[in-house]
């Protein structure tokens, strides 16, 4: 639970803290448009993949709130289809929804520090949300990997080890115990952003907090 | 329940159907911005004030989801705050979370095409929202009609009368027939918009739905 503080750390750039879960949509968004806005704020990027669905069960949830809500669930679809537009990334509605993607998750939280993360979750989320490919599978999981010109098997293996595992767990608890209830969530130092919708507030909230560069 | 299809009749400017109740804290937001939004994209409000109390309920809430989830509530007043310096509108944490406001709601029905419209529904949101007043009370609601040189006393004992009441039922029930689940709800047409996160949204739709000015 140390990683609750870790923000706090000193650092020469402003940071920002992304909280995602794959099978999440409106994490979707972000993962597609996190790069480019961090960069053009010169935010560092500290990816912190977790899992959504324990989250929502020790919050009572028995499933996502758009499969439970049937009017939210219905308004979601049509809400997704109109910020992709805007946003000018492709989109189409899962079959399955929320897909579980737990080794997809373990993947990313190997490759959290790594030069290809960002690539890779764009990948990740792109064959969820635009292609609607199982995320779920090995298969999926290693095509991906191998898109973007990396040793799949060997990362697979590593993010199969016992301490990565534990690791995914530890994360998502420290996510409850910060008050996570929902994906994406940003922080900047301690401070939360609930939604896509507060990116572009959380950036400008880390040029505010005037972090020497 | 015809109203679920008069935004179909002819019109000569686009207009927006702005659903919203007094107790519901994001309705302040846009009750406080549309105007002026919607004067600069040459739109019409419709203003639909409906009881979002029996729609929580038909949904399976007891009370509001921000009082339900208390981890979300915590976070949506942190929320709220960061919104109103964002857009320069005064907030105080209302003391009391929702305020049922029926009456305040009963005048707001009755003045949906009047001209004090607007202004009355800003005093409203003002009281409760950044004074922490009971707009629930039969004298606030007097305090604010009052203010703004209006006959307070009729207006009240109008909106008091058979007709209006069942109105206000009719409204309540024409949103949950048309999905609504939350407060704001805009509507161009048919086209749902959710949250004020989404107003510039549904204003730019108005946009392109390109109605003859």
């Amino acid at each position: 639970m140390n990683d609750a503080v870790s923000s706090s750390t000193t650092s020469f750039a402003p940071e920002i803290e992304f909280w995602f879960d794959f099978g999440s949509n409106y994490s979707y968004l972000s993962v597609m448009r996190i790069e480019a806005l961090a960069a053009a704020h010169g935010v560092r990027i500290r990816w912190r993949p977790f899992l959504l669905g324990p989250v929502f069960r020790d919050l009572g949830f028995t499933n996502s709130p758009f499969v439970l809500q049937k009017e939210k669930g219905a308004y979601v679809w049509k809400d997704m289809e109109r910020q992709c537009r805007k946003y000018g990334i492709p989109f189409m509605r899962p079959g399955t929804f929320p897909r579980a993607a737990l080794l997809a998750m373990r993947v990313a939280l190997l490759g959290a520090d790594r030069q290809w993360m960002a690539a890779y979750c764009r990948k990740i989320m792109q064959l969820n949300f635009a292609d609607d490919r199982d995320i779920g599978s090995a298969e999926v999981v290693s095509e991906a990997l191998e898109e973007l010109g990396l040793p799949a098997q060997q990362i697979i293996a590593d993010s199969q080890g016992d301490a990565n595992k534990l690791r995914l767990r530890e994360q998502t608890e420290t996510a409850a115990a910060r008050g996570i209830f929902g994906a994406p969530t940003f922080f900047v130092g301690e401070e939360m952003f609930w939604g896509n919708d507060r990116l572009d507030d959380a950036l400008e909230y880390c040029d505010s907090t005037g972090t020497a560069q």
